[in-house]
């Protein structure tokens, strides 16, 4: 089987670690890891599979013996590096909005849109946390009953703001806990026994970047019919997303049927059983694989109208994991490695 | 001016507390405050303007010289001793659930149906914390534009469930700073650094009571044409509900107008710049009366759509004030103390 040689670059991050751990644990075949990240960071250590890789600085002339780039490293990196690793012959998995919305750019869910890698000229993008984890959920929905509107409200980690932010979280509840003034640096306010109606800047109509990504996003992978108006909060949980997700479709269903739908559809488990108080919780879901759907059951207040609520640990499905997926995907579609 | 014998019934509970706090705070015409508890508490002292009050038992007898009992010690104290208060002569202010959907019982938020009072038969109840604050923010614009549908996801305080919740959010905070196991006896599961998307008891249809509560009392205080569409999540916030509000009126409206309706409404504060970063948090809005609007955008994916951002101290305008401005509702609608 052909092995390939995969760069991360920003290694040292949050979302980079988990990418390195999830490469190891999905055994992507490999023959070099390249761990990379900001010149400064360059010569630390990263250990891969027991052994050590050293930190390469990313920048021209650094991609030129990578296969895979996976790039987690913010937008202004992935502006400015993710052509020049085309350029000397990577292919660029980006986790950064960058390029996310540039026509010719795939934007790819592998169980939703896996066909849009097809054709892709370098670049591959990797959606939003909180739209991946709701068109996984919405997918199946949408392939049999045709999802006309979403009206979402998210309970979104700090981890997706990065290591600063859960390191805040944390030191803001040793403050308390110890009764010390509680220092506010990464967040417009304490995060810490509070939430925030507020996840990246916002944009001239009200809504937030982050809630125009769930909407444009959409749009691009699954169908620019869907409206979707969104509401997009921070919470103090340090890993795993939450969606109340308000679904109606343009046929009617047995609520029955979206349950077997959504058992039977790749990414997904469903934990449903209020009875027994089953339903997701973000702990429940911190470091797995799979998108969490509960509390399935219909609103009676439109024609077809459903009530679902979806977990995922945003750092797994929600960065690091889909951009090793997409990477999967490649190589099941032959992709080979550069011969050297 | 007249004044009242007052009780509060369930005086050492959180709500209780809060009970004394605003009736002392908003300078309640009082002539004999007279906390009541169980029996194993009475004896205990509780300080109102300064001065001691023994806790009285709250049972058959207690209530013959009281003029307004105001409840907060649950459905199965408010069932049993709610009618016996009230033939005993008092007027009762019931902050449980117990009476909320009995037909003839007042349902009341001064703001929205105060002429509910009239012809009361004793018993009025206090609505649902999540209840109160979203119909308070919907009541200006249903008059106007005539609200058809909600979509609301709710972001809601341990407080809620009472003092021993509190309790166990704070120690399990102390418990993950000290590197301790976490110990889980109020929740299902684990409320610190996570969330739970379960309050109250499931029922048959798959939504809460909490959630129930939502669509009913919205039906009984503001109009029985309004469509709710609920999901009631608990966070790990000490005090202070939030709610991510979807709306849909039948009549057009300019988003410049809605925000001039919130902002001349009664007991609603206005909280609402993006490029300052205001918007209500749950701590912007502990121990205040008003229930706080922010995010007021316009929902383009319906015709009339709007998404609003609704916090209020779940504490006060969601129990205790309520409470007591409709005792003061009372007051200006004539009532008078019992002469003895």
């Amino acid at each position: 089987m052909d092995k390939f040689r995969v760069a991360v670059v920003g290694a040292l991050g949050a979302v980079g670690t988990e990418m390195t751990k999830t490469l190891e644990n999905r055994k992507f075949p490999i023959s070099e890891f390249i761990p990379m990240d900001i010149e400064s960071m360059a010569g630390k250590k990263v250990t891969f599979r027991g052994k050590e890789a050293t930190v390469r600085a990313a920048k021209a002339g650094a991609f030129r013996d990578v296969d895979i780039a996976i790039f987690s490293a913010g937008s202004e990196a992935s502006l400015k590096l993710a052509p020049i690793a085309v350029s000397e012959g990577a292919i660029v998995i980006d986790n950064s909005a960058a390029w996310r919305m540039e026509p010719g750019i795939p934007l790819v869910i592998p169980e939703v849109n896996p066909d849009a890698l097809d054709g892709h000229k370098g670049i591959i993008a990797n959606p939003n946390c909180s739209t991946i984890q709701m068109l996984v959920a919405a997918k199946p929905i949408h392939d049999k009953y045709k999802i006309k509107r979403i009206v979402v409200a998210t309970y979104q980690a700090v981890s997706g703001t990065g290591a600063p932010a859960i390191a805040e979280l944390k030191s803001q509840a040793k403050q308390y806990t110890e009764g010390k003034p509680i220092e506010v640096n990464v967040y417009p306010r304490q995060i810490f026994f509070n939430l925030i109606p507020h996840i990246d800047d916002f944009t001239e109509n009200g809504y937030t970047k982050e809630e125009m990504k769930m909407v444009n996003e959409t749009h691009k992978i699954l169908d620019p019919a869907i409206a979707v108006s969104p509401t997009a909060v921070r919470v103090g949980v340090i890993r795993g997303h939450s969606e109340s997700v308000n679904i109606e479709t343009e046929k009617p269903f047995e609520v029955a049927d979206i349950v077997k739908l959504l058992k039977k559809a790749p990414g997904i488990t469903v934990m449903d059983d209020p009875s027994k108080k089953i339903y997701p919780t973000p702990l429940d879901c911190d470091g797995k694989y799979d998108t969490f759907v509960g509390r399935i059951r219909r609103d009676p207040t439109v024609p077809n109208g459903l009530n679902i609520w979806v977990v995922s640990d945003n750092l797994l499905k929600g960065a690091a994991l889909n951009a090793v997926q997409i990477a999967e995907t490649l190589v099941e579609k032959g992709l080979k490695s550069r011969k050297m």
